[in-house]
């Protein structure tokens, strides 16, 4: 069984956002696999994903305030910043947390620990909607 | 084929810790596997998993270094800091290295290269035991 | 459907290298596949896997001197640096940016962004020739 959807993400301000819902909702084909695995595939080069903390919030402003004290804006050493400040520093982040995610699933729901959910890293201050690639695959309850 | 298993570590020091062979001891089914993958899913947001090399110990040693070097403890700019100063440097030690991997497998065995080994972050000062969720699928050697 | 094959490429500077072509080159395969999932997997430990820009090749650049910055060479307190300076700061940034990436293919192609392009992240003054293990699974479009 393979089913592949484009997943669009609603604009999101910088920072993380936890979007387990939001891909949950436009997923209801995992409830029917039993064993497999999905893959989410972000499709641009300043926008992440990556899974933490579902609960406390501060974790989320957390890794944003800590990401860019660890990849400040404005450096004069880049080349690459047409687009702005914000512009090169979300490339780099957009690599250090990867663009693509693989969750296994287990008896029709994403086998993820308690304390686990997804983050879209939004790593531009005007990032505009942006597409997922969910790819699920594996065997089907029904067989 | 599809199989699928939870794997626990025994409870392991903070720092980086070679868990091949741990891995492999509990997936007797990758002798089996004529073309697959093998996808590791640890279920924490305060550990990770990453490959690296499997030889020298100071590696490992010197990735943890170097690690809390980039990412400090005790920042008075940590919000998330409930469970103590490690806390919030562990969420984002655990999405810098991701919680994922996936590793071919060739002829029964993962192909990976002959240096290489897989890791576990121990980000937290007092990490409890970790499970990580397996994912076998693959041609089957006897078909 | 299951392909899997060993792919070289060819001796590079340190840096980041758009590798895109030189991987798809290798790989006439993908064409055949309706919907899939092609793992990329290198098979060292100073040398990562990422997905960047394609377009303006100062990312690349920028992206080699920030992680330069953020890692440095000749730090003292380094154990494993019998290979030279390079050596320690190799292996960290083949852990930050993942020796594997998982993209999805769709009616014959990778289904990346417009912008997206594979980078192969060479982290040795002197690198040798990079193995890749490339596996290829999904729907053949023929069936």
């Amino acid at each position: 069984m393979w089913i592949q959807k484009r997943i669009t993400i609603r604009v999101k301000a910088r920072g993380f956002h936890l979007i387990t819902k939001e891909i949950l909702d436009q997923l209801p084909e995992i409830r029917e696999v039993e064993i497999g695995m999905l893959n989410l595939f972000i499709q641009h080069t300043s926008a992440s994903l990556t899974i933490n903390e579902n609960a406390d919030p501060t974790v989320r402003i957390d890794l944003e305030t800590q990401i860019n004290r660890m990849i400040p804006e404005g450096s004069e050493h880049y080349l690459h910043n047409i687009e702005g400040d914000d512009d090169m520093p979300a490339h780099i982040k957009a690599s250090i947390f990867g663009n693509n995610l693989n969750i296994p699933i287990d008896a029709g729901k994403l086998a993820t620990g308690t304390w686990q959910g997804i983050y879209l890293g939004e790593h531009r201050d005007h990032g505009t909607q942006r597409v997922i690639v969910a790819t699920l695959q594996g065997l089907d309850k029904s067989v």
